[in-house]
């Protein structure tokens, strides 16, 4: 995925959102023929990734000024399984932002068609390098919240 | 792990569960220094097919005959992180049993000290070769019950 | 990746070969802060997938139709480390093709400047759905000599 | 796998060895069925780490002490695959060592017949923090050469 492949949407509830477009990848299958449940799960944070580029702040820049987003909670539900080769896109929505974390929604569609195949959400919590929850320094918020 | 490494424990609400012990692998970690979020999800997958070979009906045996447990839903919370090299503990109880689909609830603890890392749970759906919900088969449901 | 991420290139030894373009995922790193050097290996094997939709002949197609291409042997060599964010670009060229199999060969580097970041190569064989090696259809092997 | 799976072993050309026995995990195949060729690169990894264990110098603790193995090469030749649920012996022979680099062997037998799965190699070489190449540590030194 480049960011061509990524645009910014709006959201019924009003929230900043990405979609991000991709193809599966061999190797997210299992021996179910199928995507492996805990690939979604990284497609969730590649969606998350995205959000932050297109807000101007990227995840690595958090990350070089010693700010990281712990996972603190993830959840899924599988609605219908995507397959090797289909296209994807994967929405990735800002449902809630805290002085030291956010919560994201997540809806995965197959291209083809835009059924629903897994949705999901995410917590996470703003710490420094040394594990310490804090505050978002203000310009990253200010990102954020835009 | 082998089965060596496995052995059924009783838990306070009574419901059969299995205890794997086993090292985290470099490859699960992440730049964060700790292991990635989504490898805890396969973590609760491998104490599953632990309990199936534990009950005397392991996954691979359903698979032959013909029946898949789909993933639902899956959830997790991270309370602490696992590093490299880190001995685990991951618990998977059978916390609910239907005619056509299971519930299980997980715990991944640090071997060293015993400190609760990851809680999660997952719900499973029992389908056939052409994807259709389908009961268990009466063997296999005597072995999850027993 | 989209397909809009793939062009056909032209190598010195004339060799048909594909380049795909996409960013690193969090997850395909580890705890030395650089992408994991078993991700490339899947990086590798995306670029397959691409020369494969080039020519019009989709690995996806390929297995609809009962032949695989199973992985005889794989090699990297790695120069110098990609980051998370990093925007790679992964070519792939089908250096020999025979009747029953073929060999690709890889270069991985990175969007921003183009270093060299990983080579390396591939043996694949052609088997059907029992896994037994078999001649390539006539159709297939018009697509990939193309 | 734990400790009670690893085993130190003679290797005919007189090298030191360790032989690992573990069980392959559902996420680690692929929609042909079978164990994705890029998880047993992560298993020559897992064989490298209680290798290290094995002689009394774990690579968690090199870490600690600032020395990082970097990935030069890898290579691996897939002659049978391995499925799901099958136990699987990793054989990590070290057949080279170097004052700032080693080199391993690989051999993956099916641990129910001995079948010969995967054979393969990796190179290292000894970086320091900032990524220069680096002697070992004396003490390292005399471990690995026990």
């Amino acid at each position: 995925m480049t960011d061509a492949d990524t645009r910014l949407v709006a959201t019924p509830a009003g929230h900043p959102a990405v979609e991000v477009r991709f193809r599966v990848r061999y190797f997210e299958t299992d021996a179910m023929g199928i995507v492996h449940h805990a690939s979604y799960i990284t497609w969730f944070e590649e969606g998350r990734s995205a959000f932050t580029r297109a807000i101007g702040y990227p995840y690595s820049r958090m990350e070089q000024e010693g700010i990281a987003l712990a996972v603190a909670e993830v959840s899924a539900r599988y609605h219908q399984p995507a397959r090797y080769d289909d296209e994807v896109i994967v929405r990735a929505e800002m449902t809630q932002l805290g002085s030291r974390g956010m919560t994201f929604g997540y809806e995965v569609r197959r291209g083809s068609d835009g059924a629903l195949l897994v949705t999901g959400s995410s917590k996470h919590i703003s710490i420094d390098r040394l594990g310490r929850v804090t505050l978002f320094p203000a310009e990253m918020r200010a990102a954020l919240s835009r």
